[in-house]
């Protein structure tokens, strides 16, 4: 059994502001969050990614304490690495990037390394669309292909983008994002258009209020889980499809039954990242606590209703 | 078995413009939308509200034809009947309210009638808590009450509000007036501040994306159902609560299973509303067509994770 899993994404340093607080620099990156949500389940797991001279030993220590593979992961000697600095509104749903410094990601030029080339699993992180293009280009015959993206891709580098689309199995996007990809305000029309464009599964984040998978006529929902209090949404959109990713290669199936689960088991995971600042929700988090929120999910949404 | 079902709130006539459209003076009413969506259970449902005499005889007709008590329904002569109009914009999620004319309203004084003081099911629509109060107060026993509010009185009347509010055994509003009661951002905050106030049950409803229900640390959501249109959302939340007392009144339960299953029903009703101008989804709406939707609420929300 291939439980192979590639992902593609960034490693950085973070400062990230809410109204509850306020961290120095941290350890961020989409690769980071898909790798430590993607550790839960019995996946064999790679990076490929870079960072600067400065990155910490310590991070670097806790990734692989986590079983993920770091070979994939570029260390560029006298280049610091990415740095992102956003300050979170009052209703959290917004935010405002204070600070982006690319440093070594206008460098980067990514390597699968050989024995991943035949991951059965690929996630291709928020970035450039070429790097997630040359990745591609790497591997052998992946089974499946999940890709995101954000509003800067759409809106500059549209046709590489489209590209790469018309290559993955699942795009996913948030629901601003859909719009805009789409062109139209109706998220069932925006997943219909997506679709035409290559991908046979559209999953679309809406933040708190959760997740919509669209794959031909069939739709599933997850709602968000409603949490007394939520810390700091960074990383909850990268956790959630790391969830959603790991669930899937570690069984192995690809149904849209499957799909459904791994849209919860996603969200459950985001639903503990955004209880603490950065990466400390998913680094302590279990196997066992991951399942019983799981089955507040499912308290959250069943239902009986007899037909008279 | 009392089925009973009596409801308070407004008979109007609305013209609404959306992107889709524009209508010239139709019925609308939070009590209209209440009544039609009541009225596709085995109830008896009695309406309290005021027309003019402006009112049209045949959406008088419309509503007896669904088995409506109207007994409750004044007539003002020589005066003219609620009217509102209002814009939805492009995302549909937002409205601007191009002219209100309260007209009869100011002179209401609702009237129980004999034959509904011993009604079983209550439901205080969004109108002036003042008259809500007067309504409670014209009841023999009510088993259960359920009240729903709008940001005017919450600004405006907030003393006689809570009055209300310390009353009743379900208060039903949208996330926006649940922050503004409780003065808090969680919703989940909100909702037990709101039940510190009287209320059992708290239903918060969030327009495309759903609607949660709250009883102690109990929570339900159920989901928007996605569409791949929405061409007036005028009535929804009056649907929606209409299909939810409805439900419970023909069944005669009042468990919190027994909600869940209401809030799917409200907002299969609600989901049709949407779909067209003002009631005329309503007035065709066929119990066979309500029931399919809800098992379209099934397969949106279903789903099975083997805990290994």
């Amino acid at each position: 059994m291939n439980t192979k899993l590639l992902a593609l994404g960034t490693m950085a340093f973070d400062a990230i502001e809410t109204p509850f607080g306020k961290t120095g620099k941290i350890l961020g990156g989409c690769a980071t969050y898909i790798g430590l949500a993607a550790s839960q389940f019995k996946v064999d797991c790679g990076l490929v990614s870079v960072v600067g001279e400065d990155f910490d030993e310590a991070y670097i220590s806790l990734l692989k304490s986590k079983g993920l593979d770091l070979t994939g992961v570029e260390i560029i000697k006298g280049e610091k690495t990415f740095f992102w600095s956003g300050k979170y509104h009052n209703d959290l749903n917004t935010r405002t990037t204070l600070d982006t410094q690319l440093n070594v990601l206008t460098k980067f030029k990514p390597i699968v390394p050989e024995h991943y080339k035949d991951a059965s699993m690929i996630l291709l992180g928020n970035l450039d669309p070429n790097l997630q293009l040359s990745v591609l280009e790497q591997l052998k015959q992946p089974k499946l292909v999940v890709m995101d993206t954000m509003n800067f891709w759409i809106e500059g580098y549209r046709g590489k983008l489209d590209e790469v689309i018309a290559k993955v199995d699942i795009l996913s996007i948030n629901d601003e994002e859909a719009r805009q990809i789409s062109g139209t305000h109706s998220l069932v029309e925006a997943a219909k258009i997506i679709q035409n464009m290559g991908p046979n599964y559209v999953i679309i984040k809406k933040g708190e209020h959760g997740a919509l998978l669209f794959h031909g006529t069939q739709i599933f929902c997850v709602p968000g889980l409603p949490l007394e209090e939520v810390f700091d949404p960074t990383g909850a959109g990268d956790s959630f499809i790391g969830g959603f990713i790991g669930f899937l290669t570690q069984n192995q199936t690809y149904s849209f039954e499957a799909m459904k689960s791994a849209m919860v088991v996603g969200s459950a995971m985001a639903s503990f990242t955004v209880q603490q600042f950065g990466t400390k929700a998913l680094e302590s988090l279990t196997v066992k606590q991951l399942y019983q929120r799981i089955e507040a999910f499912k308290a959250l949404t069943e239902f009986e209703i007899e037909i008279t």
